[in-house]
């Protein structure tokens, strides 16, 4: 291992900013990237709306809305409301403030700067010095095919509340898409790669879509460790748990594995989920029974150190 | 004169906002048009803003912000502050619902929808029904030239306050702009033509450089009447006076003769001005002097409501 080790983290949704922002809480603060999740990405009203990367970026700097998990803390809705006023649909929820950087956004886009810069410059306007890197420059989208047609991903997140059936998950432009260098050298450089417990399809799946990204995790010679997003069977948030059994798997750790098997190390379970470690270690895998439940900063950071210093024992074992 | 005789007055500013709402006040409210400016427009943050045709438009729907003129009524500056963080240019006021307007116009426009069109959306939507009109839905732009570089309009108008000395006016892309059918139709098909108190050159100049205009002011058969917008050689508001003077001209109603005398049948001065009546009158014009300082509403109304009568007045006598 590296003098300096270098950690990324592919993170997606709440759970990934909450990852986040446990290391960067953590003494491991200055040896973090973080991949985010563009898929989710969607234009409203004309301007560009990157609700996974601003998460990331709004959760680091300390001016998210702690309440939702997403958007930013006493914002306002002149905006929307004026929209709304202009016969404009308004279910996608924007703040006055938040309005600030999709127009900035979608301003840099339209000079033809590379989303990538943009993200890494709103994010050091917000203070946070830690780098969110995308991982493609190029457009992504999450299409969800449910009983009511394809909705994009903010349709079926947002408008429909999760509520119809998937039958399907495609990543529309992935295939074509480009991985950024920046995301592949962080994947290729690090000694440890964590994914976060996100959405295992739409926010992980939806980074590993790009060509290129997947296959530079399986190639890394870094140790690579995921965090199960399901406590007893269930998500905290979101709806990963009723996306997996539309799709007819398990809302569990074994899927997780099954999920990530080709460059997966080590996987961390709650507690509650201790029995299956047996089966787990069976797969080779090294696992790290633990609370999982990020409620309070504080448990953010314990959970990520845990999961850091679990990780870095295990390769000075190896390599020992 | 028509049974339902046609008003269309020609209006920039804050001086023509107010001259529409006198005529819209007063019992000539459904017979009225009004042809707004569009060289002030501008694009800031990459949205497309249209200060004049926007202050039109909230002035005629009671929004406006009565003690500044432009802008809305207890608008606040979420978006404004959130873009200044973002390290953008923050001197032109915008507020966040103005935002609204702004976004969506953005959003229309990129869709290929006429600008026309997108001005009486949002028009209709204000509950504003009285017909404002563009010039043009070709692009022009005032250029303003001064000792410190050729300015835009809003860069010399907010950004300089007015300060530098105007050497030259240029109204970028008039030449090849055409004129909309709408504002030809107004012109064409009126009984009466009113120049609302607006600034000649920036205001009414610039709706007159779009290639058409002029000529068809010249060729109605309608009445055309100008309300001077000077008092005692100075402007209620704005920098009219101080441009005229830059470019060798007087800011009095001989001059606004003079900028107008191709088509201009009537000119109405204020009391203060009652001096030059006698000249005016022996260039031919019918004049009228009143009180042409329009504080409240109800003068608002009054002043219009006393120069239609004296226009219709006239027109009656012609056709007697």
């Amino acid at each position: 291992m590296a003098d300096f080790p270098k950690i990324t983290l592919l993170a997606g949704g709440v759970g990934g900013a909450k990852a986040a922002l446990g290391l960067a809480l953590s003494q491991w603060r200055d040896h973090l990237s973080v991949i985010g999740n563009i898929a989710d990405d969607e234009e409203f009203h004309g301007l560009w709306v990157s609700p996974d990367i601003d998460t990331l970026t709004y959760t680091l700097s300390g001016r998210i809305n702690r309440q939702q998990g997403w958007g930013l803390n006493g914002d306002t809705s002149q905006v929307l409301n004026g929209l709304k006023t202009l016969g404009c649909d308004s279910w996608m929820f924007l703040g006055d403030q938040d309005f600030a950087t999709h127009i900035y956004r979608t301003e840099q886009r339209r000079k033809g700067i590379r989303p990538s810069a943009i993200a890494q410059d709103i994010a050091w306007k917000n203070q946070v010095d830690i780098p969110i890197l995308l991982p493609t420059d190029d457009v992504v989208q999450t299409r969800v095919s449910t009983a009511q047609g394809t909705l994009s991903f903010q349709e079926y997140f947002v408008r429909e509340q999760c509520r119809p059936d998937v039958t399907a998950i495609e990543f529309h432009g992935a295939e074509s898409a480009a991985a950024t260098p920046e995301a592949l050298a962080a994947i290729a450089g690090s000694d440890l790669i964590i994914i976060a417990p996100s959405n295992p399809l739409v926010s992980i799946g939806a980074i590993m879509s790009v060509t290129g990204i997947r296959e530079a995790l399986a190639a890394s010679p870094a140790y690579c460790m995921a965090i199960s997003p399901f406590i007893g069977g269930k998500t905290v948030k979101g709806p990963a748990d009723r996306m997996l059994a539309g799709l007819g798997m398990q809302p569990s750790a074994a899927t997780i594995a099954d999920l990530y098997q080709d460059f997966l190390d080590a996987l961390v379970i709650d507690q509650q989920d201790a029995h299956a470690a047996a089966d787990l270690r069976q797969r080779g895998l090294d696992v790290l029974a633990t609370n999982t439940l990020m409620t309070s900063d504080e448990e953010k950071r314990h959970l990520m150190d845990t999961c850091v210093s679990f990780a870095f024992s295990h390769i000075a074992e190896a390599s020992a």
